[in-house]
């Protein structure tokens, strides 16, 4: 039995509830989204035009709670260690399943979360601050607005990591090869640039020191879609909560060949 | 006033219904897809799952005629030189325009296509059997099936071009990096291995001979979305007739920030 798959049954049978940071290393987690078929062509379409935010790595359609090609056997309903239900724009309530309300026209959408380009950003020798800290990463929206569609639309939300100028470069080239994950950074350097205001102040996630000789970095993030989301009032629409990720059976090296097989 | 601009000027005003190939060259040509607004959940589904034959460049919602990304002003009911119109699975007529046709929930996809990596793949010292025959490149049908999304199945077609085991290596790296027009091949070698009976008889486009020494190299191909679309029986849904492409005015070294950038 494979780390991700003791994970997921644990979480199903109640016996795990925490945040899945650190857990199963190694395979990939991802960020889901659960919205009505009325809904969902306007959130397919809304991932299609803002790939870097909401990278996505399968949909299951209508009927379905089986991501088949992530974790063959899983259920979206029950198999994450805690979930955000929003009525109309709003966090109603959290639970540790959803299967009791779950509906024959929800689709689910799992994208992919940078928990995945922390591995390979420590294997190219670089320091990850919060890491170092102990903390969330710092999280912060932006001034530049992401394509809409549909009902969708709101601002950018970035995550930063501080770097010295060099160590920037090295981090633009390991999170490049990895589109699946956010890729390359958006922004580095000056925060008001990008509409950011106070690094001390994020507005999600805690803040992190910048040593002398170093910039912050930005990467585009994947509480993007929940901004989205809000702002649409759905009556109705179901998230992971932040940092109880959907823990998959595809390993982190394999992600660069989800999209680009044919088998 | 940019190449593709006058070559969409001119088929919109009725001077240029010919092939596209060669035609403002250095500008990404696309293949379209035109569906209605209650199949487009499917189809784009389907786009999302099979990203090797159907990398989407740019989706334009009901109610809308313009490529706003690829080509600012451009009008997808007009600016093509001929168009193929489907109704109940079968092709019922060509035309060079389609706007008498056009309806409000019309939902229009445009896919990247293997004329985009023709140049790369000389620049980097490498003949194209097709172009040095004058032909159009060979085109299988697989027994490789793509994965289904709602009404949408069918098998994966496939070009083809010859190469030595040497140079195969290049095109593989080459195309590799351009995943929004189809990326690396899926399969080189042994036809028979994908269901390929008789690299004589391709099911689209002309044969090529394949020479002492070289192997065939197989890429996923546009026109699998065209075999999926006439599986689907749909009571209406127009594409480009082959060949007859959208020219943007993307330029093919910014494809791969198409879906990369934020702004």
């Amino acid at each position: 039995m494979l780390a991700s798959q003791e994970l997921r049954a644990a979480v199903r049978a109640g016996r795990f509830d925490k945040p899945t940071s650190g857990q199963a290393p190694g395979f990939v987690q991802a960020n889901l989204v659960i919205v009505p078929q009325a809904n969902a062509f306007d959130f397919l379409l809304y991932c299609q035009r803002n790939q870097k935010p909401c990278p996505l790595l399968e949909v299951v359609e209508a009927g379905g709670v089986e991501a088949k090609r992530l974790a063959p056997g899983s259920d979206l309903s029950r198999d994450l260690p805690r979930y955000r239900v929003f009525r109309d724009g709003k966090m109603a309530e959290e639970a540790t399943e959803v299967s009791a309300l779950w509906r024959r026209d929800f689709v689910s959408f799992l994208l992919g979360c940078s928990f995945s380009f922390e591995k390979p950003l420590m294997d190219a020798g670089l320091e990850i601050r919060n890491m170092t800290c102990g903390t969330n990463v710092p999280m912060y929206r932006t001034n530049i607005p992401t394509r809409p569609a549909g009902v969708f639309s709101g601002p950018l939300v970035v995550s930063m990591r501080p770097f010295t100028p060099e160590q920037a470069i090295r981090a633009t080239l390991v999170t490049g090869r990895l589109p699946e994950v956010h890729g390359a950074p958006i922004h580095q350097g000056d925060p008001a640039a990008i509409g950011i205001r106070d690094l001390g102040a994020p507005e999600y996630g805690d803040p992190v020191p910048v040593r002398e000789g170093e910039i912050p970095v930005f990467w585009a993030c994947g509480v993007t879609p929940q901004e989205a989301l809000l702002r649409a009032k759905l009556p109705l629409a179901i998230t992971h909560s932040p940092g109880h990720m959907f823990v998959s059976d595809v390993r982190e090296e394999h992600l660069p060949f989800l999209h680009y097989s044919v088998r």
